[in-house]
């Protein structure tokens, strides 16, 4: 009977999965991987493959898609498959699309999970996890109104008092990583529509550049100060505080460069 | 100079750690360790220590709270320190206090991620990432208001069409560790006093336990039936979904057992 395992490798390089991750994928028939819902700049396939004495597959976007992943599913259907993911595998709706195939044809499926970029960046920035509304990504998008839902997103949440959390695009065939000042960019020029003064140069923003690497840039401060801070190559992400409670605005002082004068917005 | 790493050991066991975390804490002077933030059912302090090679000093929440991890942070001034902890570090308020006293007394801070139980229930429903509201802790109190906040965001979240994912209380002192059954019947009694008809016998909930493990047991269902169901050992977790979409309908009845009936919820 056919089996499919969802990996999930962590954040920056291969050093990023866990012993349990190794421990499967060397039990595999057949490796695949994908590299195109999070950019992980660190990683080496070659290494990879040598530190888990397999070939490895690279599946994009359109074989998972438009192909509903049938390469993988076909191989799982006689014996046992990895699919390799970066961060905590399933939060990706592509994959959790792939395990109901998967399932319906009868193939068992597991998960092994993996350091997620959700959480490496609520952790960076020390603003507390239960104090976060939903998160959003901001979109490369030709469409004028693709920004809207962001920025009405970080509205909503900041009349509650909670954070936002805003994931980057990216687009991998193209090579094209959203970085934290272009983001910036595209919310203050929603703004200039929307005039709600949800984002402006004096709106505190907290940047997060390669969280789980040995160099993770975190940088918190007024957007006037941030759009211009140099974060390095991707990837990045962006943080809306709500509210702060003393000890938030500590950490981002602290871990993150705030200006002292955050204080103020403490609740 | 002195260094402290806060080293994510992942889920579950000693095999949840990645072999970044691995490669560190061999480095290590010292090594302590928490385990009253979260339980991790299937470790074994024996096997962590062989894994590493290095014994590791085992620290309690008064260690940590009361003398604000002084024994630690002694350490870290002199030599190079790791703090390994469940999940993904600095998701606890603990951990983010313990980071600011190191910072300032001039002590080296670095987080090694691991997998999260808030990534790892997400993903395990299907249920989609940027459609959680926030996320609450269902306490253990004898403070008859304890329970409100839960049920309000429960409240809130539905009413935006938002997932609201609930971690059930521990007290790893007392090894007493929250239940589902516990959960949903203490928010069943908050009922009885709001009247908000927020939760009642057939209200749609998920059911998660053991993340992370070779036995996760996911379940779905209205609270009539999940709370007869019969989970195993903890830890336990709750999520309380809001509208579906079909993906999420279909996921719900394909990993964790929902009825058909689900369908009817679709927006």
């Amino acid at each position: 009977m056919g089996k499919l395992v969802f990996v999930g490798l962590g954040l920056h390089d291969e050093m990023g999965v866990s012993l349990r991750g190794i421990e499967e994928i060397r039990g595999m028939d057949a490796v695949f991987a994908e590299f195109y819902t999070s950019l992980m700049i660190g990683l080496s396939i070659e290494k990879l493959e040598k530190l888990i004495g397999k070939r490895v597959s690279i599946v994009t976007r359109k074989d998972l898609e438009e192909g509903g992943g049938s390469l993988i599913l076909q191989k799982a259907i006689e014996g046992k498959v990895a699919l390799l993911v970066p961060g905590d595998p399933l939060i990706a709706t592509t994959h959790i699309a792939l395990r109901i195939s998967a399932e319906k044809q009868g193939i068992k499926t597991r998960v092994i999970h993996g350091a997620s970029i959700d959480s490496a960046v609520i952790g960076l920035t020390g603003l507390q996890n239960y104090k976060y509304g939903r998160s959003v990504t901001i979109p490369f998008s030709e469409n004028k109104f693709a920004l809207d839902t962001p920025y009405s997103v970080i509205m909503e949440n900041r009349k509650m008092n909670l954070h936002t959390l805003c994931f980057l695009d990216i687009k991998a065939e193209e090579k094209r990583y959203m970085t934290i000042k272009e983001g910036i960019q595209l919310l203050l020029a929603t703004e200039k529509k929307m005039e709600r003064g949800v984002i402006t140069l004096n709106t505190l923003v907290v940047g997060i550049a390669r969280a789980g690497s040995r160099d993770p840039t975190v940088k918190a401060g007024y957007i006037k100060e941030v759009i211009t801070h140099n974060f390095g190559v991707p990837p990045h992400s962006l943080v809306f505080p709500g509210k702060l409670h003393f000890m938030e605005a500590e950490a981002l002082i602290t871990f993150a460069g705030a200006p002292e004068q955050i204080k103020e917005m403490i609740k």
